[in-house]
């Protein structure tokens, strides 16, 4: 298909299509004649992969080239590739400046991955960003939600298990790579909008049950089936 | 304290703390002189809360002064407040243009609010962002992906259920909001560290189990236990 069709196809314009050429995103179309160049669902799949980590897993153009770099890679193993992809799309926060908060919440991570037995690096960027997180919650005068540090950590296992088992049915290294980086990303998304949809259900049963909405400290926090009763 | 130790304390330099105070975001110190202010412990804990906001939370500026002019109106209700932060602090992803992916994301989204019975709009903010991170997953190729979504919302679920423990454990009006808009925003952070972190150990334990890395079918999505076997 010509450039135009894709664009209409994908919704992306023309020029930004060819700007994803231009710094190695997409690659270049098959020329045609000196000025057309033909695309196929190759370059259709993959453009919509580019808007789903640009739009919704908001990282950078750059950092979206560097993923698909290692994707396209077909020298490293998978777990090396998945690995790169890990750093790369791991959260990145500000506020990391060094202070006792930052000491005592790198503390917290080693502690909690010792704790859970997981293998992995507490230097890893993701490790970073829990400490960088936790610093901060400690500098806003909240270093006690660490307390449920835990119950965050069951919940984040679950939905990795079924994460991995969802990448692992996919067919070949490419699916298996490419769905890693995508279900990484916008699972982030899906897992942030249903945690504030849960919150505002918990809330509108405290504040229909007539206790006082969220300040009670009966109405909020409970199962659910007592709320109801 | 004058502006030069509330910086000292905070690591905020002291052109930015006048920026805040300009945007509303920080209210001015008490005047000691035509060109002189006192600030004190209040000033220093809303620095720290604007801080964590913007740096981990990724929040514009004035999303946070929106959020802090809500927490500071003392004559809205806590669920009220509550509902104007959450909408406020609402992900807000790009790629939300209506197609076929999207009419069809919406469907699911409303499918999943009524399964699970939430008392929730399925146009608020949070069930938007849920349908555009859905139809991103769609336009990629994923859109199986959604089968994995009420174990998404099992663990959004049980998050937000501790979440709203830990709220309705504080003191006064004025630390439920904020603790609400504190743990809604900077749990999203560790909820997508701790992710990251069970990703890395799942695929270490197949890596280490040598069942081929994360391509294999039997080597990956095992409980733990079978996997250490």
């Amino acid at each position: 298909m010509r450039i135009g069709e894709l664009s209409r196809r994908t919704g992306v314009p023309v020029p930004t299509i060819k700007y994803y050429v231009r710094e190695g995103l997409l690659p270049a179309g098959r020329l045609t004649s000196p000025n057309q160049a033909a695309y196929d669902e190759v370059h259709e799949r993959r453009l919509r992969l580019i808007r789903a980590l640009l739009d919704v897993g908001g990282l950078k153009v750059a950092a979206v080239a560097d993923v698909l770099a290692a994707v396209d890679d077909g020298g490293r193993s998978v777990h090396s590739v998945l690995g790169v992809a890990a750093d790369l799309i791991a959260p990145r926060y500000a506020g990391g400046e060094a202070d006792a908060e930052r000491d005592a919440a790198r503390v917290l991570v080693r502690e909690l991955i010792a704790r859970r037995g997981w293998l992995v690096e507490d230097d890893s960027p993701a490790a970073d960003a829990l400490a960088t997180a936790l610093a901060a919650l400690g500098r806003a005068g909240h270093g006690d939600f660490a307390q449920v540090l835990d119950t965050y950590a069951d919940a984040a296992e679950k939905v990795a298990r079924t994460d991995l088992a969802y990448v692992a049915r996919r067919a070949g290294r490419d699916g298996v790579v490419e769905s890693a980086v995508v279900g990484t990303v916008l699972g982030d998304a899906l897992l942030a909008s249903l945690r504030r949809l849960a919150h505002a259900d918990g809330s509108a049963w405290a504040y229909v049950n007539g206790k006082g909405g969220v300040a009670s400290s009966t109405g909020v926090g409970e199962p659910r089936e007592q709320a109801r009763d």
